[in-house]
């Protein structure tokens, strides 16, 4: 049984917390090289279309990735949402540009207020243009945290 | 300017080959951690949706990431074409079951009648039962051969 595609098809951010201003998350140098998780392809008409339409690809660092395994995200776990553009034609869908690249950083200390993981998401291709920033409790942590079972974290690595 | 999408829209399996006995590709053990290079969905209509139908992603070992950025594939490169079942609800596109595992694998001396590379797929999640064997001239390298320029290789490593 897979939650990620159920939970992500039917939540929105809800808005419950409060944000605070927390440690910037740092960009995730080197995640092209890191481990793919899975991957979704969210189309027009989905509730999280206006944010997140297009082919997205979970990728995760070598502490994520027994963090997926275990059941426990260590300190240093980060996972990231790779975004990119869909291009559909000829009956294919293949990828355009980076629309965002969203990130998940575990360190417990620096983010307490939610759930021990800092949350970003970085425009395009920029390494320092932040399209989250302080928002991370409302625009992130509020769907995350109905998955504390599972350490907050939607995705499940492909067989 | 990116030649796979565009060329694998438009190629069918040609044949003009004959097929010889080779040696074994190898199962690609540990394929899951290696870098993933870029994705497709090739939908119904599409002229390979028969045999390639499905979600798809190319994942690379080191050797062949190296390959990706230098434009030469040296031996011991490997690249595979991990086929998912689409499963499409709620306007979204999510992965199922895995339909075949393709596998490039580079040996000059091996393979050498079909440009330096093995091709072979497994069936699901068969590390055994092979869906090419010795038909990789006619079912794999008569498409490929086309692109001798970029060492018979379709995709290109995403940004």
């Amino acid at each position: 049984m897979r939650i990620y595609p159920t939970v992500l098809a039917t939540l929105l951010a809800i808005g419950t917390l409060t944000d605070v201003a927390a440690d910037p998350v740092p960009y995730p140098a080197g995640y092209r090289e890191w481990v793919h998780v899975e991957s979704m392809l969210i189309e027009p008409g989905h509730p999280l279309f206006d944010s997140f339409g297009g082919l997205h690809h979970l990728c995760a660092n070598e502490q994520a990735v027994t963090g997926y395994r275990s059941g426990r995200f260590s300190d240093g776990s980060v996972i990231v949402f790779d975004l990119l553009t869909p291009v559909s034609a000829d009956h294919a869908v293949t990828e355009g540009v980076r629309k965002v690249l969203g990130v998940m950083h575990k360190d417990w200390k620096r983010y307490a207020a939610t759930g021990g993981w800092g949350f970003d998401g970085f425009v395009g291709d920029s390494h320092t243009e932040r399209a989250v920033g302080d928002k991370a409790a409302t625009a992130c942590f509020s769907c995350h945290e109905t998955l504390k079972d599972s350490g907050y974290v939607f995705s499940e690595l492909l067989p």
